[in-house]
């Protein structure tokens, strides 16, 4: 049974910020509960880049009552003037006697700054409950306002023997409809989606979130270093954005044709035969593409992997065998000699959807720098 | 909290039966556990083919008291003349008022008879309590005893890619201590352990079960289709008994200077230029192997598999990538052409192993139609 304490507002504040993941562009996902004399008068999340924060939406619905009240946020309340007033002030105004905090901001030019602040106005402050849940729930966020890089979840089905076809490319389906919603929810909670340019050549896909309920598109991200997209693909010729990762050796007539269509952006990622991948997803984290999930094929999940360029692994398993006779790999690189040397993935979950399960996991720092971020 | 019924005493039967899996050979393992008013007076299990059974030993330690008791078994007791004289018969003997049974006999020839002949006695006789976990606990015994054949467990430790080795063939180790120890239990509960004659030529493995503590060794069976083995090999050189399954075309000479070596069998199966793997899992059947851990590389798995021999699979997966280009695979088949038709598994478990897991599951009938005894 749950218990009444601090912990039991803390997590109802993660549980608002959570139902809002996947809304808030490159922003983090944040909660907060008002409460006083044992009741809640005010609840709120982050809802939309550039709109109110959590802090004022529950102290809106708290009204005059927040004076002498406890809020609990998931993240620490910001200091400074951005899009909107810092929700500092708002606190302090609002006269409220002591705001309980899971994380400090992971920024560490400005972590501590907002609870100072409150603290210096006579507010208790209380740091660190459920951090690392208020963390992990904002992992792409933090690892985008560190490192500036979007973070990358590499998602694919793969058979038992870790295959994502049969030996003749048959595909449709691997895993199960469970599997399948729960990817579409992986789309809303990314904003952006990358794939090669053999997915779109082989299955001209609209890469948008389908589930039961409307959900929010990701921004298209084709890597086409050749620029071989055909004029009539599904990608360039419906409102959602799209960006096509090519180099300077492609044809400027075919980037020509391809901007034509609305939302159509192309970025030249280096000059050799193939997309520079690390320059390439550090040129959509500067156009605030704060987290992308990874559909690749075998080929762009294995040269991915191998640029250190993969945050996150959410491998999707069904209990299927294929045959290891010409069937295509998940990770299509030449591995290493040694065992020893494997690509090594820790902080193992495992989730079941229907007759599927999820394994999810992080690549270990020493085998990927890039992901060193020390959050 | 456990809740003193039926159930507590009849999982305390099935625990007892646990306990003795792997020493009781081709013999199902059984747990009893004989009660009255309210405290155990007896507890047994059979403990080696042409001993006691579990009836026995438990109402040994009740003694005298054992009249009016209930006792709690969780195979039906037998009504033959075995090994020893019929469990019914002492049951009966020893004025037992009640017999909980948790599952009938699996072979149908003799099913119902022991508890028929406890009623027929004025004993109340249930049965059916925790049938499901009794069922699972026998599985081996009970393929044996209805289809005649051993009941193969394939077990192999794989990369998430699904690789046994990397390109080079390395592969020491894929997974960690907790899964090692975790396969020499398997191999404490599996009468024989099946390898294909190139693990022996690449590793020259002894295949016996090492562990902290001593466990019983499985007979070892290479599959050499042209007695390939060289004479100094560990299988042919310590007291244990080894089974050579190879052809007919396989030269005379070669067998001879093989079972010059105690313990050493040559069982040819077909004249094919490879072993019948059919027959040979038949001709394992009635040399009383009724359970076979499989062990071997990629190609001697995906024969396995694609013969209908595989009963069940034990997949112990490392958090790795080795890369999909050249490392072989852990099963080495060309597959089928439409993903609907993969080998599909079903009753699928996951259970942790240290960092490593373990996804046990059944080929489903449809694709194995050998397994489908009806049990």
């Amino acid at each position: 049974m749950e218990l009444l304490n601090d912990e039991y507002y803390m997590r109802l504040a993660l549980q608002l910020a959570n139902g809002a993941s996947g809304q808030t562009g490159v922003n983090p996902v944040v909660g907060c509960v008002v409460v006083k004399d044992g009741r809640i008068l005010g609840m709120g999340a982050h809802l939309k880049r550039g709109e109110a924060h959590a802090e004022v939406h529950a102290l809106n619905m708290a009204g005059k009552d927040a004076e002498g009240a406890t809020a609990y946020v998931t993240l620490e309340p910001c200091s400074h003037h951005g899009r909107t007033p810092p929700c500092c002030d708002r606190l302090i105004a609002e006269k409220v006697a002591r705001v309980v905090v899971a994380t400090t901001d992971p920024n560490r030019l400005v972590a501590g700054q907002g609870i100072e602040r409150l603290r210096a106005n006579g507010i208790e402050v209380t740091v660190g409950l459920l951090q690392d849940e208020a963390r992990l729930q904002n992992e792409k966020f933090n690892h985008h306002i560190v490192t500036g890089l979007p973070f990358v979840t590499l998602k694919t089905a793969l058979t038992l023997d870790g295959r994502i076809a049969t030996r003749t490319g048959h595909s449709r389906w691997i895993t199960g409809p469970e599997a399948r919603e729960a990817v579409h929810t992986l789309r809303h909670r990314n904003q952006g989606i990358m794939v090669g340019i053999g997915t779109v050549l082989a299955d001209d896909p609209e890469l948008t979130t389908r589930l039961t309920v409307p959900g929010v598109h990701p921004v298209r991200i084709v890597v086409d270093s050749s620029l071989r997209i055909p004029p009539g693909a599904r990608v360039l010729n419906d409102a959602s954005p799209t960006i096509l990762l090519t180099t300077e050796r492609a044809d400027p007539a075919k980037e020509r044709a391809c901007i034509q269509n609305p939302g159509v952006t192309v970025i030249r990622c280096g000059d050799g035969p193939s997309v520079d991948l690390k320059l390439a997803v550090s040129e959509l984290g500067k156009r605030e593409i704060g987290s992308i999930l990874l559909e690749g094929g075998g080929a762009l999940n294995g040269a991915m992997l191998q640029a250190g360029l993969v945050n996150k692994l959410m491998l999707f398993y069904a209990a299927k065998i294929v045959g290891g006779e010409g069937s295509p790999s998940a990770f299509a690189f030449e591995g290493p000699a040694e065992m020893s040397s494997a690509l090594e993935l820790e902080r193992i979950a495992i989730e079941r959807y229907g007759d599927d399960w999820c394994v999810t996991g992080y690549p270990k720092p020493s085998a990927n720098k890039a992901t060193d971020d020390g959050i």
